[in-house]
C-alpha cells in the first residue's frame, strides 16, 4: 500500500463535508454499517472514545451525589402515554415489540427511546416522605428512535447515551440540579473535548416533549452546522401530576415533586470528529484520545532502533495512552499517515541517528510542527505537548465559529448570508413559532438557542419586524 | 418503627427460602418488579455491586487484550436462523420487533438474546488476512430472553451482562482463551465476591446453543441448590463457517477462524444473595460492598457525638467506602438492623464513653463479634477486619458445599439423598443423555458439570449401570 493511500482514500473535507465524514468513521475503524439498518456497530477505536467520555463525565456526575441505576430497555404502550406531549413527540418513532416467546403479546411494548415515562411510574412506587427526595438517579444505556435518514453517531437509530432522571421536594432545587447537569456537560465539552460550544435554552417549538424548559450546548462543526450536543430539561410537575407521583411535604400535606432529566450520547463523537477533522483524517482531542502517543521506530531493522523504541513504550505506557507501531510490512510513511488518519495527537519518531544523539522527533497532529526532544525530557514534553495541542485545538473551533457566526437584522440580510456560506446567525426574535417556521422554511436555518450570553442587535424580529427581546443563534443542524 | 422490623419483614430463611430472596432483593432495595413483566429495575445499592463487579472483571479483562465495543440490540431473523443449533435454542424465547416508525416492518428484528450472529457477521466483513487476527472483543449491555417464570436477578427476561466474542487462528489459541477467560470467572467469583465454584465442563445437553465445549462455575446457595453463575464457550468453526468468515493464512490459503465466547451477569448478583444471606438480611462480601463500613453514632445529641462521627467518616471515607448514619428520627437499634438487612460487612458504633476513651466499637456482619478499637488503629483494623470477613464467608460457602455434597453409586441412592436433603450429588455418568433425562425426571435434579476434578466412585454409571468413566457434580438448579 502506498503511503499516501490513506489519504486519497478519504473525500476531501472541502468538497464533499459529509463523505469525509462517514470516510473518517469507517476508514479509522470507528464504527461501521451493520445488517441492522440504520445501526452501527461501534468498533473499539470508537469505543475507547466512549469509555473515556463515560469515566470522565461519570466521575462529575457522582461528585454531585448521582447513583447509577439500571430501567427495563421495554415501556408498555399505556406507560409512553400518560404524558400527552411526550407521547405525540415520541411515538411516531419508537419500534414495538409486538410477539415475544412464540406469543403474540396482549399489550405491545416500545423499545426506550427516553425513559422519562418509567422512572417516574416506579419514583411514585418509591417515594413516601419528603425525607426520601431527592432521587438524583442515572442510567447508561442505549436508546432506539426510528429515524428515517441515519448518520453514523449523529442520527442512528439506537444509541448509547446517559439519562438522568431526578425529582426534588423545590421548584428551584430541581432548577439548580438542571442547570448543574448543564455545567457539567459544558466541561465535558469545552474542557474534556475541546470543543467550545454555545450555552443557551431552546425555544418552545424546539425543547423536547413534554419539557418545560430544554438547556442546549450547540456545537459548531467544521463546515458551519449545528450541533445540538447535550440537553438538561426542567419538567416542573407535568409528570409528576400526570404518573401521580406524590409525597408527603414537611407539613403532613400531599405534594407532586419537581422534576428534571438531561442526557450526553455517542453523538459526542461525531461532533469529535466534525469539530475537530481535517483532509488527513480524524483529529482527537488528547484527554479522549485512547491513543495519546503513538512511537513508530525509522530504519527499523537497523541495530538497536527495535530495541530503543520498545524501551521508550514501557517507559512511558504508564505515564500516558501509549502505541508503538512495530509492524515490519509497512513503510514508516505509511504508519505516519496511518496514525495521523486514526487521529493520534502526538507521534514520536525515533532512529539510529536520534537514538546515537540521545534525541527523537515529535510531530504534532494538530500544527503538523516537528519536535526534536532529548530522550530525557521526552516525559515531561509530552505532557506539556498533550496540553498545549488541547489548547489550540480548542482555539481552533473558538476561532472559527467567531468567525463564522454573522449578525442578520431583517430577512434579507439572514437569506443572503445563509446562500453565502454555512455558519451561525444571530439575530432578534419576537417569541413566536410561526417565524421560526417561515425562517426554516426558507432557509433551512433552525433556531439553534437563546444564548445565555445575549447581545442586544436590535428591537425588531429578524422575520416579522416586530418588538423582540431575544437573540437567537441560528444555524443549519446534523 | 420498631427494632426488629426489618428482621420481622423478611421470611425466615428456612422456612421458605424463595421468599426469603424476594423479600432481601425488595427491603435491601437492590431491585424492583416494574410495570414490563419480567423486567427488573435495578436500584443504586443493586447497580453499584454491579458497577464494582464491571471494574474488577473488566481490568482483568483488559489485561489479556480484551477490548470493548458496542454492536446492535436488534438482530434480522436471517441472521438468527443461519446457525442451526443456535436458532432452535434460542429463536423460542426472543422478543420480536414487527413494526417502527409508524410502518409494519419487512424483515422482523429480534431483541439479542446473545450476540454470536451479529458479531460473527460483521467479524466476515472485517477480517482480511492472518494479520488482523485475533479479534478479541467484549460488549457490556443487555439482553433479552422471554422466560416462562422469572425472579429478579436470576431469571429475570432482561439482564446485564457482558458478552465477549473471539476469532483466533488456530484451535490452539481459541481453546486457551476460552480458559483464559473461564479462570478470570473463577477469579471474580473466588476471589472477588467470596463464592467457591464448581469448575467443570457442560455435557452436551446443557451446553450453549452452537457451542462444541461450554466451561461453567456453579455456585451452591444457602438451600444447596445450583446457580450457573458464568459460563465461557468454545465453538471450533461453527459460526464461522456458518457466516462464512474467512481470511487468508500465512500460505496464502482461504481458512476459517476459531471462535469463543463467554460471559457473566447480573445473576451474580442473585449468587451473592443466595450464597452469603442469612436471617438478618444480605451478607455482602467486602470487595464488592457499595458501603464497606457504616458509622453509627449512639446518643446523638449528646455533646462531640454527631461530630466525632462526622471526624471519622472524614477520615476513612477516602481508604474504604464508607456511609455515615446522622438520621435523628430513628434510633441506633432500628439502625443497627437496617445496615444489617443491607449487608454491610462493618459496623462503627460511636458514643460518649467511646469517645472519652478514645476508642470505638467494630461489629462484623458475619460473625457478629464485637471488638473494641483505639480510634488510632481503626483505619488499619478496618483493613484487616475487612480481609478477615472476605477470608470467612469463603470457607463458610465452602464448608456448606463440602457438606452438602454426597456421593450416589446408584438410582436408588441418587433418589434417596435428593428426597431427603438438597445439595451436590457426585456421581459417574456413563455419556448418555438419556441417563441425564431419566435422572432429570426421577430427581429434579441436572447434571450442573463434569468437574476439572474428577474422582473416581466406581466404573459404571449411576444410573444405567453402564461402564462409565466420568463423575458428575448433580444438583437441582435456580
Amino acid at each position: 500500500m502506498k503511503e499516501n493511500d490513506f489519504v486519497k482514500e478519504i473525500t476531501n473535507i472541502d468538497e464533499d463535508f459529509a463523505r469525509w465524514y462517514t470516510d473518517i468513521v469507517i476508514k479509522a475503524e470507528l464504527a461501521d454499517y451493520t445488517d441492522t439498518k440504520g445501526c452501527i456497530a461501534i468498533r473499539p477505536y470508537g469505543y475507547a472514545i466512549w469509555e473515556n467520555i463515560q469515566n470522565y463525565a461519570d466521575k462529575l456526575f457522582k461528585k454531585t451525589g448521582v447513583k447509577n441505576t439500571y430501567f427495563p430497555v421495554l415501556i408498555p404502550e399505556s406507560l409512553l402515554e400518560k404524558e400527552k406531549d411526550h407521547v405525540e413527540g415520541f411515538a411516531p418513532e419508537v419500534a414495538w415489540v409486538t410477539e415475544a416467546g412464540g406469543e403474540k403479546l396482549e399489550e405491545k411494548l416500545c423499545i426506550r427511546p427516553t425513559s422519562e415515562t418509567i422512572f417516574t411510574t416506579m419514583y411514585a412506587k418509591w417515594l413516601n416522605s419528603w425525607r426520601d427526595l431527592p432521587f438524583v438517579y442515572n442510567q447508561w444505556c442505549s436508546v432506539l428512535r426510528w429515524e428515517k435518514e441515519t448518520r453514523p453517531f449523529l442520527r442512528s437509530r439506537e444509541f448509547l447515551w446517559q439519562e438522568g432522571h431526578t425529582i426534588h421536594e423545590t421548584e428551584q432545587e430541581a432548577r439548580e440540579r438542571t442547570l448543574k447537569m448543564f455545567d457539567i456537560y459544558v466541561d465535558v465539552a469545552e474542557n474534556f473535548l475541546a470543543m467550545p460550544v454555545i450555552r443557551g435554552r431552546k425555544t418552545e417549538t424546539e425543547k423536547f416533549a413534554g419539557a418545560d424548559e430544554t438547556y442546549t450546548i450547540e456545537v459548531m462543526t467544521y463546515d458551519g452546522k449545528a450541533l445540538q450536543s447535550g440537553t438538561s430539561h426542567y419538567f416542573g410537575q407535568n409528570f409528576t401530576k400526570a404518573f401521580d407521583v406524590t409525597y408527603q411535604n414537611r407539613e403532613g400535606k400531599k405534594e407532586y415533586p419537581y422534576q428534571t432529566s438531561w442526557g450526553i450520547s455517542t453523538r459526542l463523537i461525531g461532533a469529535i470528529i466534525m469539530a475537530h477533522g481535517d483532509n488527513r483524517g480524524l483529529k482527537l482531542p488528547p484527554k479522549v484520545a485512547p491513543i495519546q502517543a503513538v512511537i513508530v521506530p525509522i530504519a527499523i531493522h537497523k541495530e538497536n532502533v527495535k530495541e530503543k523504541a520498545q524501551e521508550l513504550y514501557n517507559m512511558l505506557k504508564d505515564k500516558y495512552r501509549m502505541e508503538i507501531d512495530l509492524r515490519e510490512q509497512v513503510s514508516p510513511g505509511y504508519k505516519f499517515n496511518y496514525w495521523e488518519m486514526k487521529g493520534v495527537p502526538i507521534r514520536i519518531e525515533i532512529g539510529p541517528r536520534d537514538i546515537e544523539n540521545g534525541e527523537c522527533i515529535i510531530v504534532r497532529r494538530d500544527t503538523s510542527e516537528k519536535i526534536t526532544v532529548s530522550l530525557n525530557e521526552l516525559e515531561n514534553k509530552i505532557k506539556e505537548l498533550l496540553d498545549k495541542i488541547h489548547i489550540n485545538m480548542f482555539n481552533t473551533c473558538k476561532k472559527r465559529m467567531e468567525d463564522k457566526t454573522m449578525v442578520a437584522h431583517n430577512l434579507d440580510e439572514f437569506q443572503e448570508i445563509m446562500s453565502k456560506e454555512q455558519g451561525f446567525i444571530k439575530a432578534m426574535w419576537c417569541g413566536s413559532s410561526e417565524c421560526e417556521a417561515k425562517i426554516k422554511e426558507l432557509t433551512y436555518a433552525t433556531s439553534r438557542c437563546i444564548p445565555f450570553e445575549q447581545e442586544h442587535i436590535s428591537d425588531t424580529c429578524v422575520c416579522c419586524g416586530k418588538k423582540a427581546d431575544k437573540m437567537v443563534i441560528w444555524g443549519r443542524q446534523y
